[in-house]
C-alpha cells in the first residue's frame, strides 16, 4: 500500500503538508494543494475514511437516537422494528451508514454535540416523549437548525422537524367502526398520554363517540404502556366492567393480544363476548385468534421518508445557503377489518 | 466557544501545529504537543470526535453488517431483531456506538476496509451464509486477526471468531419430544442448506430418528425459507402427505405460523391432525392458535456475548500485544413444550 512518504516524495513537499492537504487543515497555497492531490491520485493513496471525513466535515452516518431501557427488547417491537428498516433502507440506497445510540430518557440529550463532534451528518429521533428533559434536548436541536428528524412525537417548537401517522384520525376510524356495527358501548385501553401519539388516539376516540351522540364513560379509559404485559393486566379491569361494554379500542396490538389472552384465561369467548379493534397491523394482527381488526400504520414508509428527506436537505445544502424546509409530513392510517370486531 | 486560534495563541505556534499535535499527524517535539495540549485543556478546547478518533486510531463505532434483501422488513423478524436488541446492549454498556452497514449478499464484501477507514473498530457478521463471495469476505477478514465475530454461521477457517447456538442438539431436542410421545411419522420443513444452521438442524433431525430406529423418508423433508410465506406454500405438500404423516418439525416460528395458517385453509383442524414442534420460540408462539410447541433459541443473549467478547478483546488490545484469543461459543437452546405438540 501507498504510503505518505511516497505521495510527499512525488509531490516534492513534506509528509505534514501532505497531511494537512488530505486533512484540509490550515492556508495551503492552492497549487501546492493541487500537486498533492495529484500525486495522491496518481499512487492510488487511500485516504482513511475519518481522515476523509475530517477534510469534508461529514461523518457518512445518519444517526438514530433511541431511548435506553433496560431488559425491554426494544428492536423486537413491531414499532421500533419497522420504522428502523424504513430508515434502513434508505440509508443504504444514500450510501450512508446507519449509527445507533441509545439516550437516557431521563437525561437532556445533547444532540448538538453529536453533529459538532463529527458522530452524524443528520439524526432522527425514536421513541421520544413530552417530559421534560426531552423536551429540552429536542428544543434545543431545532433552535440550532440542525438536520433532525423527530419521529411520531409532537413537540411545540416552530421548527420542529416531524414525520408522524394521522392517529387522530386512525382512531377515530376504528372506534366509528365499532359505531357502524351498532356496538355503542366503547372503552378505550391507551397508551402513557406522555407520547402525543396516545393523545391524539383519545381525541379520535372522543370525536367518534361525540359524533355518534355518544357520552364518553371515563370510567372506561384504560391505560397500559404499549406492552403486551399491561395489556393482560387490563383484562382484570376490562372483564370487571363486561356488562358496561360491548366493545373495547385498543392503542396497539400488543396490548389487544395481552387483553385477549388475559380475557380467555378469564373465561370469555372473543369476539362474542368482547369486539376488539387493535391499532398498528403488526404481523402478529393476521395470526391471533381470532384475527385483529387493526389500524395499519405506515411504519416503515414514515422511517424511510424521514431519512429521505434528511438525506436530501444533506445533499441540498452543498449546492445552496438557504435554510433547508421544514420537515412536517403526516401519513394516512387504514382500518384492517378481520374477526376480532365480529365480522 | 474556543478556536484553534486562541489554542495557538496560548501555546505560542502556529494554528497549524495545534491542527497536527490534535491530530496526531506528523513528527513533532514531545515539549510542543505538551505545550499544546495544556493549552487545549486550559481552554476547554473541545477536541472533534472524528479528530480525537483520528488521534487514536479509534472510531468508537461496533459495526453491525447485515444483507441488504429488498423489500425484507429484516429487523421485523424475530432472528435478527433479538440479536441486534443484545448486541444494542453490550454497545450501551460498553459506551460505544453501532454502526448498521448493509451488504450486497451476491458481493465480496471489503470487511478489512472497514477498520482499514476506520469506520469500525470491531464488527459483528449477521445474516452469514455459505455462499462463495461471503465465503471469500470472511476468510479474508480471518486471515487478518482483525477484532470481529461471525454470528451463528459456520465457515472452515482455523481463524474463525464464531458465536452460535446447538442448533444440532436444539433440533434432536424438537424429534425426539414428537418420538416420546408416540408419534413416529416425523416430516421436516427446513430453511435453505446454505445456512449452517440448518444443516445443523437436519443433522439433529436424523440423529433423533437413527436414534429411535425410524427409517428416514427423503419426501418428507420439505424446504422453505425461514419466512412466513414459504410456510404457507409447503401447506400443500404437507396436505398432500397427511396420511403418512403424524408431526412436522420447522425450522422457525415464522414458518410454522404459516405451515398452520395454510393447513388451516385446507380444512385442517390443528393439533389434531398433525402434530407440530417449532424452532425459536419467538413472541408470536405462545399466541398462535393452538400455541407453539418450540426449541427456545438465547438469540439476545448470543447478541450480547459476541459484542461483550468483541469489547473486550478491544480494551485487551491496549493492554497487551499478545493475539486476542478466538471466540468459539456455543450456546445451549430449551424446548418449550405447548399445545402444538398435541399437549
Amino acid at each position: 500500500m501507498t504510503n505518505r512518504k511516497e505521495v510527499a516524495k512525488l509531490a516534492g513537499v513534506s509528509e505534514a503538508t501532505v497531511s494537512r492537504v488530505l486533512n484540509g487543515i490550515g492556508p495551503m497555497k492552492d497549487s501546492t494543494r493541487q500537486r498533492v492531490l495529484q500525486a495522491a491520485k496518481q499512487l492510488n493513496y487511500e485516504l482513511n475514511a475519518v481522515a476523509s471525513s475530517f477534510a469534508r466535515g461529514r461523518s457518512g452516518n445518519l444517526g438514530v437516537v433511541l431511548p435506553h431501557v433496560p431488559k425491554v427488547h426494544l428492536f423486537s417491537t413491531y414499532y421500533f422494528s419497522e420504522l428502523l428498516g424504513g430508515i434502513g433502507e434508505a440509508v443504504h440506497s444514500g450510501g450512508y451508514g446507519l449509527l445507533l445510540l441509545f439516550r437516557d430518557p431521563t437525561a437532556v440529550y445533547d444532540y448538538v454535540s453529536l453533529y459538532r463532534t463529527q458522530r452524524v451528518d443528520a439524526c432522527i429521533i425514536l421513541g421520544s416523549s413530552a417530559v421534560e428533559a426531552e423536551r429540552t434536548a429536542v428544543h434545543r436541536l431545532a433552535d440550532e437548525r440542525l438536520p433532525y428528524c423527530v419521529m411520531d412525537q409532537r413537540f411545540d417548537h416552530p421548527l420542529l422537524n416531524i414525520v408522524a401517522a394521522d392517529h387522530e384520525q386512525g382512531s377515530y376510524d376504528a372506534v366509528r367502526h365499532l359505531i357502524d356495527k351498532g356496538y355503542g358501548r366503547i372503552g378505550f385501553l391507551n397508551g402513557a398520554p406522555q407520547y402525543s401519539n396516545s393523545r391524539d388516539r383519545l381525541a379520535g376516540y372522543r370525536r367518534a363517540l361525540l359524533e355518534a351522540g355518544v357520552a364518553e364513560d371515563e370510567m372506561l379509559v384504560y391505560e397500559g404502556n404499549y406492552s403486551r404485559t399491561s395489556g393482560r393486566r387490563a383484562a382484570g379491569q376490562v372483564y370487571r366492567d363486561l356488562g358496561r361494554l360491548d366493545a373495547v379500542f385498543v392503542s396497539n396490538d400488543r396490548m389487544a393480544i395481552g387483553l385477549m389472552q388475559g380475557l380467555r384465561e378469564l373465561g370469555c369467548s372473543l369476539p362474542d363476548d368482547l369486539k376488539i379493534v387493535a391499532y398498528d397491523d403488526s404481523d402478529a394482527a393476521s395470526f391471533t385468534e381470532p384475527p385483529l381488526t387493526t389500524v395499519r400504520v405506515p411504519f416503515y414508509e414514515m422511517g424511510r421518508l424521514a431519512a429521505d428527506c434528511l438525506l436530501k436537505q444533506l445533499a441540498d445544502r452543498d449546492k445552496t445557503d438557504a435554510p433547508a424546509p421544514l420537515i412536517r409530513e403526516k401519513l394516512r392510517t387504514e382500518l384492517v377489518i378481520r374477526k376480532s370486531s365480529g365480522n
